[in-house]
């Protein structure tokens, strides 16, 4: 094996480096034991998978000889056209088509990926080296930080509130940075800003203005643009309150909001196709890369999410995804409250998958903990919170705290899940 | 633009390096003037593209609810495991099912990505760092070349004989390597090893185990490891003679060869799935690599693809994508004979989508080149020679060939094409 060092590698400091996503861990896990209820799996329901309505665009799309052959052909690089201004006009109108921001919204800025992961991982390898800086929210996506891990690249916390980033903390993060002349190395701060991944919580408008005009304001001082990645991926899984624009929405943000987002949790995961929008800057740069890692995504994929968006499909479907999460999210936060004691404190999420809880500070919750061990043994799994947390060496990390799940379990297994887990706290 | 260099840039060294890939150009020059013959581009044939066949498939998979749903759901990290297990197998039977061979075809070491170039792109990832060193044929498919400069590794060439690439001149290269102290930044030697892209041949069994064996003994002084990665992707693509076995039939070759193919060309390149075979020391770094890339590959692409082996279609399908291939590059030399002059030199293919043609060595046919541009005048395209060489410092590189694809083209175009060029010569 890799890790076998008593052998000769010929591995490069990358192929070193790359740490097993510890998803894929609780996933194995998961496999091996198919009795346990995953609450940490960042899979979505299958109910609400649009079987029938992917199967009648199918007929009809390899039903047309020619748009048939056009769909198992190679489409190019950037993506179907049709589907990048679909994109570009849905991401516009989500925004509340706002006036004179037309910039924002070009779908020759508008990528198509294999799942907005890809999206990210190549903005990533288009502007960071090792040892370079990405500033996150803490706690953040954990998967984003598997390849800030894999690329060497260093991580900055940014604590949050309930409506997004501390933007005071934001500025001591920068100002701290420039006092130690390390912000040249900052390229980017990544958010993910609606119903985040693992909090639940979404970032007003107030805030990503804040941060973008404190971005600007270091640029000076590090030498080149620090650009605010938005991962939007839950953008459309919200079940109570409208959500605020997306950065792009701001005067003069095309040149410096760097848009993800993805077609895959709110239509079909097994579909996979996202999409990001880039600056200029970064455009040719991220369109060469791609060029490297597939010369463009799956055209077949692409052309079934095109008739989805056409035909009224994937509004249809998000409506029954949307009610369906809302029921399964109380459904979890239901029975937090008859089984979870006083002390855990968490948040009632408005979308996204998951729910965030906070145990006793003394709690730990880690993945080689006597608590994870505990909660095992009664065939539950969820995810330590610690793992949202980047290696921040100005800061401990919290490991005190879950993220649960209600994307993939049945209702039934939520609530067995969560008193499960009520008795074990 | 990010070619502008008076506006301070993010960009990493690699999104500084990145070049563009001159199939964009190819392609996009096509995309502008629809009116062009390309005989550049690397599509297929779109009348063998099985539309019909898929929409079966799709209709059967999409009309089971379970399957259907397991489908339009996220997969794992390494890809379905019956497709894992049907590639493994036949690569196997592909290789005549070699005895006591047990251990190169192992489904476990197999991984489904989207599409081959992903595999080539991560197997680099891992194993590369800038400033490393690839052995590629003179010439090489020039996709991969891109991969290579994007990542800052250097090549050297190593010539080619009718079957594959010549031992003798291997083991000069070799040895320069080890007399310069360059031998510990050679990681692997990349060969196209069916029909190959750009010439058309095809390495011997003879070959293989040869470089095999010089690369075994060159290990010490380079103080690793050196693979031999075989990019099988035109394997199936034959119409002549049965090819050689892979190099993965020789003994001991399950801990040296990594072994890359693809079921987009000989099936559907808009389902975009292909495949790798890897050393069990690069098997951990590679997942996890492709855990932060896209934790797995589009899972409705792969479970097409894993009815249309099961069902037989692949084959069927199979059989037709040959016998038309046959008959394009029969079309394609034919019109050779009768309109290119006596000196220009090219073989017959045996397989695969191209014809690799020298004029008189005088003849310049780069990009820029008064030749390319006289041709493009007449309205044909074709792939300059010199895109297929790797930038060796020990060499001075071919600029008078021309690769000619009769993949995407008709055969009335592929006719009228090259009577143009024909003219221009």
């Amino acid at each position: 094996m890799a890790g076998n060092d008593s052998k000769p590698s010929a591995l490069s400091a990358m192929g070193r480096r790359t740490k097993e996503p510890p998803i894929s861990w609780l996933m194995g896990l998961k496999l091996e034991r198919p009795e346990l209820i995953s609450l940490a799996a960042g899979f979505t329901d299958n109910p609400t998978l649009p079987v029938a309505g992917s199967r009648r665009l199918l007929n009809e799309l390899l039903g047309d000889a020619a748009l048939g052959q056009a769909a198992l052909q190679y489409g190019s690089t950037a993506g179907d056209d049709t589907l990048r201004k679909l994109t570009a006009r849905r991401i516009r109108q989500l925004d509340g088509n706002p006036r004179g921001q037309a910039a924002s919204y070009e779908a020759r800025r508008t990528v198509i990926t294999h799942g907005s992961q890809q999206f990210l991982y190549m903005a990533t390898e288009a502007l960071c080296d090792p040892d370079d800086i990405v500033l996150v929210e803490d706690p953040t996506y954990f998967v984003y930080l598997g390849i800030m891990q894999s690329r060497g690249v260093a991580g900055r916390g940014v604590r949050m509130n309930r409506d997004g980033i501390d933007l005071g903390h934001l500025e001591q993060v920068l100002e701290s940075l420039r006092r130690s002349d390390d912000l040249k190395r900052v390229k980017m701060l990544y958010l993910v800003s609606y119903y985040q991944n693992p909090t639940g919580r979404s970032t007003s408008r107030q805030v990503k203005t804040g941060a973008l005009e404190l971005l600007r304001r270091y640029e000076r001082a590090a030498g080149h643009p620090i650009y605010l990645m938005e991962d939007a991926a839950y953008r459309e899984l919200g079940f109570a309150a409208t959500p605020a624009p997306s950065a792009l929405a701001n005067r003069g943000a095309a040149d410096r909001v760097i848009y993800s987002g993805t077609y895959s949790k709110p239509f079909a995961t097994g579909v996979r196709v996202g999409f990001g929008v880039l600056p200029e800057a970064l455009l040719a740069p991220v369109l060469r890369i791609k060029g490297n890692h597939d010369f463009g995504t799956g055209h077949l994929a692409q052309q079934l999410v095109v008739r989805a968006l056409e035909s009224g499909l994937y509004e249809k479907n998000l409506a029954k995804v949307q009610r369906r999460y809302r029921a399964k999210a109380k459904a979890m936060t239901d029975a937090m409250r008859a089984h979870f004691p006083e002390a855990v404190r968490w948040e009632q999420p408005e979308g996204g998958l998951n729910v965030w809880a906070a145990l006793p500070r003394k709690v730990n919750t880690g993945m080689k903990s006597r608590f994870f061990r505990k909660v095992l043994d009664r065939k539950v799994l969820y995810v330590p919170g610690g793992l949202c947390y980047t290696d921040d060496p100005t800061r401990p990390k919290p490991g005190h705290e879950m993220r649960l799940s209600f994307g993939a379990a049945t209702e039934t297994d939520i609530q067995k899940g969560i008193r499960r887990l009520g008795q074990v706290i």
